[in-house]
């Protein structure tokens, strides 16, 4: 018999911008929040900001007694404590993570004891600022939190991942795992690269200019907001999504080529037609 | 002798988003700002929201007192208008564009007639919206205002020029006409062209997937926003930028190469240093 949420103990392991926030955001909605961090002074700020009830360093002693776990670590860190985390749960307990990709988590849950409740979860949410300082409940405020169960999860588990889910403000969408890899390729981590290639092109062709600092308008600010993201979290993201990566890549610069040609040929005719188009779907996508 | 602004008489030719704001921003801080408009209908719309002073359909009577003429309207219809509205235009008259580009501009002034002060201009702010719905004075606020004075304009037309953008709140920066049009065709126009490849991928790849719309997070939203802009707007900067455009596009495209066989390689090594410096240069960017 699983707890329902407000009875549950929750073990929160990794006391970052996305674990902290949802720490913050479960106290109160369940009977205990424990963080675990592998460092003294994250428990201790992550305490005086009253976003977990109780911490400690060791992971054992952290997930005891818990009901649920969440994973708040990179996915390779994620991947490493799966591998290592079944026999320290409870049982019945269900292990949760946040990481954005899931297809490797998924293949790794089902490596888990029996006694554990697998459910692999990611919440679309973030900020480009990373670590426990920047952590706000708020930002789960809103999100779809996609969740990916396993064929072992159980009813009772999948429906006390949608409570969570909610009990932070977050929308619970449960996909598959590649078909999830597949649309955060390119929904989210395409942006991320070209972010990243619009910041290079700058840096080596206009920022020796100073004036280029002065020009720059909220276009070029927006379009490259998501290259300051977390390094770490981000090689594990395109580390573990590799193919799905690359295929979002090569679409984007068919795409690239596409309009390098309608500029070069100066086709007004066609120009229109493209541009408005795209203008079109940008307006459907975010009416 | 010109007169300081708050004696000029203003019209503003074009009353969309850029000059419906300019208008409404130099209210009170000059005689009179006078809206040129085509359509009838704009014009009470602009008067309604107090906007302007007064209005026409009239290019001919909106322009004949004017101390300065602000040419708002669409580049290449800029290009038209300056090789007419010489004659129409008072002695001494102050004649300033909005044009996002400004080699052709600038190149067209220099066929005026020598009783008019040629002055382009670009204010480096805007929205995805156009016209005088959308149009608010605050636009200007805190953003530059790009001059590019020819050989003949004077000091006094360039000190008008300035104060005119210090009266909307923006912050005059003088800039050769080529190098604007070398900056901006990397911080605004490449991010254009950047989103509407990204929006393209999106409706080819994952649009089809309703599940794609749900997990759309920031990252996203933000990158692609400018690929909502005006069509014609955009069309008209492409094409009097070509150049500039095309070999921004060209050292993105060998970026995202780059970045693309970063991916495939895969040596987390180089992934951490590629892609930290990317990070520190757009926190440097934007501090």
């Amino acid at each position: 018999m699983m707890k329902p949420l407000n009875e549950a103990q929750i073990t929160v392991v990794g006391l970052g911008l996305m674990g902290g926030s949802l720490a913050g955001g479960l106290r109160g909605a369940c009977r205990a929040v424990v963080g675990v961090s592998r460092r003294e002074e994250t428990i201790e700020k992550a305490l005086a900001r009253d976003l977990i009830d109780r911490g400690t360093t060791d992971m054992a002693e952290g997930v005891r007694e818990a009901d649920v776990v969440v994973l708040a670590t990179p996915v390779r860190v994620i991947l490493q404590q799966i591998a290592t985390i079944g026999p320290l749960l409870p049982e019945g307990c269900l292990l949760m993570d946040l990481g954005s990709t899931k297809t490797k988590v998924v293949e790794a849950m089902t490596e888990l004891p029996e006694h554990v409740q697998p459910l692999g979860g990611h919440p679309m949410c973030g900020k480009e600022i990373s670590g426990l300082d920047a952590a706000e409940p708020a930002i789960y405020e809103g999100a779809t939190f996609i969740l990916t169960p396993l064929p072992r999860t159980s009813e009772q588990a999948l429906a006390l991942g949608r409570d969570l889910a909610r009990a932070v403000g977050s929308t619970p969408l449960v996909l598959e795992a590649e078909r999830q890899d597949f649309l955060v390729g390119t929904v989210s981590h395409l942006p991320y690269l070209m972010a990243c290639a619009l910041v290079a092109t700058a840096d080596d062709t206009t920022s020796p200019d100073p004036a280029a600092w002065k020009i720059v308008a909220g276009g070029f600010r927006d379009t490259s907001r998501v290259a300051g993201s977390d390094v770490t979290m981000m090689i594990d993201i395109l580390l573990t999504n590799q193919e799905e990566v690359l295929k979002a890549l090569d679409v984007l610069q068919g795409k690239l080529d596409e309009l390098t040609r309608l500029v070069e040929s100066g086709d007004e005719e066609r120009m229109r037609a493209v541009l408005s188009k795209i203008q079109q779907t940008r307006l459907e996508m975010f009416p």
